[in-house]
């Protein structure tokens, strides 16, 4: 695979793992490991010195924060979506925030690393809202699941055996808010947490007026669109596996290594990507390349630095056709 | 009373209850409500177009948290001190953020209002931490109190009739971390809200690796600092109660008007103030206004704009010695 020269402007997405193991476990012991090897896996990036924007998912901590209030609910009134997310903004990107300066701080490096609490804007329209599809947080057995329906009037789902899940909206990001905050704080050298779990959804009325939803945002469509937004060249989207594979456990079986985002859109028609995991991710690599990015990558967190460089992971290049024109 | 001039820089310290109310309950719809109260209580301040700098408590929210992860502890892992301060500040600054910007919007005023995560250095040296003080979150019985101690370790405290609550260090602020990056934007027009429950409570080791304590750090004192350091001309403290009392509940109970530190000193070298509640008040003006601020107001929320005018509330002046010095 080719090496490419390292973009000026970066935008990192990493998953909800990043900080939290994705089992229901997860002490704070644990969480901070977790957190210190994703510093380690980012410091040669960091030290690059260029414009990096790092957005984050927030799936297990969402997960715990729903499955204690269900337990405590006849106690401790429950939080709308809205807000878990933002509790989970603040709880993810301050281990992160922390783990990320401690690693540069081993190497000597003084640079900052700030976080942002960030609302995404979807449209009240979306059809999303009328087909919830995004199950969210932890296992609930069938007695505990008629229950927290009943409590919160949650929209339960049955998968197989494992029990029911939670499931919301999950609109497409229209609008980062304060994206040129973002902007701003990146160009002066710091390194911006933002967009975390997706941003925290919420609709604008007419005059202006902000409110939230109970929804969960992709956090990799959001990255992608923050990403395009921002004019950065390069959109990293890092995850536990080591790159996009078509015939997952099947026959024929093959991880992609550079590919125009054409051909990845034929592989995507055929749904050879899973809707919960690998589907968003490259839904967001074509969406970031077909609306100007020049690249993007989905690789493994510990990959990071070679995926930036083009010699890991998945790499989506513009069509021949866009390539050629430009 | 005399009127003031407005000052150009302003930190504006509010209440836990500002976003939440002081009691256990505290639906969705309820944060709203007052949080849209605390809004319209501080337009006309944000107005002024001033740099602006807002701080808040986490009380009742951290009381949630803490309950919940108690009432959950045989499911879901707690969460450490450091970590549910830090979701606390994601939950209440954005309930905020976005009260204050459409408070901002409804009167057509196009103004920004951003949130900084903010960890806040302590002493690892520091007395608290050998005898800590500080109750926080809700009460638990006897049979309660119990289970906690031994599931995670808390020290308890009883209150007479209540019952019992966790009791954390309290140690003093010593560094407001990425302070200069408040000031940036605070200068750029928009509102910063930062601090918030007092900042996440952190150590640095000499190598500049921070790490989260078990604390609570009082948001009055470490808003006083973050005032001192940012050079502020006002710090407003808003409560409650409508003014600082001597003598409360007594004979010859009476709120302070204007007052110079040093008498100010004197009645709380008397223990006039509750050590819970007004004492870190009346604390963080005097030490404000002892370290060079011009002026310390503790007023009630929805006496804001008069109290900055020097019209409502307990106003705090320098000594005549120093004010005749300068």
């Amino acid at each position: 695979m080719a090496g490419y020269p390292i973009p000026q402007r970066l935008l990192v997405a990493i998953g909800g793992n990043a900080t939290h193991p994705g089992s229901i476990k997860g002490t704070p012991g644990e969480q901070l490991r977790i957190a210190r090897l994703t510093g380690e896996a980012l410091l040669p990036i960091m030290e690059m010195d260029n414009e990096l924007i790092i957005t984050h998912g927030n799936g297990p901590v969402v997960g715990k924060i729903l499955m204690r209030q269900a337990i405590a609910r006849d106690r401790v009134p429950p939080m709308s979506m809205d807000i878990c997310v933002a509790h989970s903004q603040g709880g993810i990107a301050y281990l992160l925030m922390q783990a990320l300066e401690n690693s540069l701080r081993r190497a000597g490096n003084p640079r900052h690393v700030v976080c942002l609490l960030t609302q995404v804007e979807v449209d009240p329209d979306d059809p999303a809202f009328s087909a919830p599809t995004k199950p969210v947080g932890f296992f609930f057995d069938d007695d505990e699941a008629e229950a927290v329906k009943r409590a919160f009037g949650w929209r339960m789902c049955k998968e197989g055996e494992q029990g029911w899940r939670y499931v919301v909206p999950s609109p497409q990001p229209k609008h980062i808010v304060d994206i040129s905050l973002i902007e701003t704080v990146a160009k002066s050298g710091a390194i911006v947490i933002a967009g975390g779990g997706g941003g925290i959804p919420v609709v604008r009325k007419p005059n202006g007026e902000r409110h939230g939803l109970e929804a969960i945002i992709d956090k990799d469509l959001s990255s992608a669109h923050m990403a395009n937004v921002l004019g950065v060249e390069v959109l990293l989207i890092l995850t536990e596996i080591d790159a996009v594979r078509v015939n997952y456990g099947k026959p024929g079986e093959q991880p992609l290594g550079e590919i125009r985002v054409d051909e990845l859109e034929k592989y995507h028609a055929e749904d050879q990507f899973s809707k919960g995991s690998m589907g968003p991710k490259v839904q967001a690599a074509i969406n970031f390349v077909n609306r100007g990015g020049a690249r993007a990558a989905i690789a493994s967190l510990f990959d990071a630095e070679a995926a930036l460089r083009g010699e890991a992971g998945t790499q989506v290049l513009p069509s021949l056709q866009r390539a050629k024109k430009v």
